[in-house]
């Protein structure tokens, strides 16, 4: 299942080469990923509510074509891996001319506020039934 | 006491006009702030690391003249006011050639990490003498 | 009239206060007023395809009660100050609850791309008629 | 030869986990960037004055340990891989403790204004030269 993200970019995250900062499609993937596990029924806020966090732990982002300012971009979201633990997410931004502009991932696991990673199987069984059921979709 | 903060513009600061987006006077006006904080022996991390915040209450900001990326800029910050409840600064942003690019204030209160607003002299003692005095050297 | 632009806060736009950065709210106000003016059939991109820039002369903003990232806030709009080369909107920001928030100005001029303030009734009289008729709608 | 600079975080960089939000190291390796580009006598603006951009075509970023508001990193910098067209860095972000909280690289190449490639050799001699001596520096 891949979950689309529709999104028209902001002046403020232009830059003076015209097109969109690059640091900005590392935001951009986290709304989408955080649409999509509203999507998914795995709100963010419920998980940050308990006394746990989802922080990244690695993210990647290939610039194919620039994203203009006046561009409307469709951002795919696919949940590309997970083993009980680790949580991978893969994206591809579209323009509107259904060009593929850039490619990214992003992984995340589970810790306390304190940062002690979890078994996210044991400490959160009911995302970790979404994040496999999200998995078998694909 | 006028504080000066010297500052290099950021690629990722400048927009699609080719000048710093508007939005980034805030921030630089807030590491200015933070960096004068510190300077009076008054740090902000200290008084977020007891049960305290210093939320902003209001900001304003004109700007006289674009700030390009190759650009150094100085910010100067002067506490310009303060009764014991609300902290007021205001800022001055100079280029290389000493032309005034901006200028802006930031009002601030103390309240608890729940938000209820405190009494700054009768809360944190120490800070309330550090801003009197701050005050008082203008 | 009032034009209300409907927004979810972004994650990456909280601070450790657990609130939306206050330097936000200016890029928020921003993000309205490009919606505001497509609606009125005044696209931004129009005007800067031509010789000419809407730079920001001066903002201002009002900290009610924070904005956290589980909320959705309704961002009203309205242009209300217009004199043929001075622009202003006014923007009040709602939570779903209904509680004012953030209540801001903003302040603007047509320039060319070098800088030079135009009279807008002349350089853009498409754009003249629209914020004019703007002005009197409200 | 690995190049160090030097950064306090800034408070707007927080997010609600009370750390550094991680789109933030993206833009952090582009200062160094720069840092390091002027140190080797290559300004970012030499280039961008003549009819030369010099876009990201890749980023990635491992986050080994989080960065908190009060600290205080160095991000070592090494121009890892140039060939005439490509140019990779490399990046290490140290906290005051020296433990490594973020590994990352970036990707580069040098297009015209309008997006076409440049063999950096033929178009930028000096600049060539400069990361050619970089590289075997290492």
């Amino acid at each position: 299942m891949t979950f689309i993200y529709k999104r028209k970019p902001n002046y403020y995250e232009t830059d003076q080469m015209k097109i969109i900062h690059h640091s900005n499609y590392i935001r951009w993937f986290e709304e989408a990923r955080i649409a999509y596990m509203d999507y998914i029924d795995c709100p963010f806020a419920e998980i940050e509510n308990g006394d746990f966090q989802i922080p990244v732990t690695e993210v990647s982002s290939k610039y194919h074509k620039p994203v203009k300012f006046d561009d409307t971009v469709d951002i795919h979201v696919t949940l590309s891996y997970y083993n009980g633990v680790r949580i991978k997410y893969s994206y591809e931004v579209f323009n509107q001319n259904g060009e593929l502009c850039n490619s990214g991932t992003s992984s995340h696991c589970v810790t306390t506020k304190s940062g002690k990673v979890l078994n996210i199987k044991k400490a959160l069984p009911k995302q970790h039934e979404l994040f496999s059921n999200a998995l078998s979709d694909i």
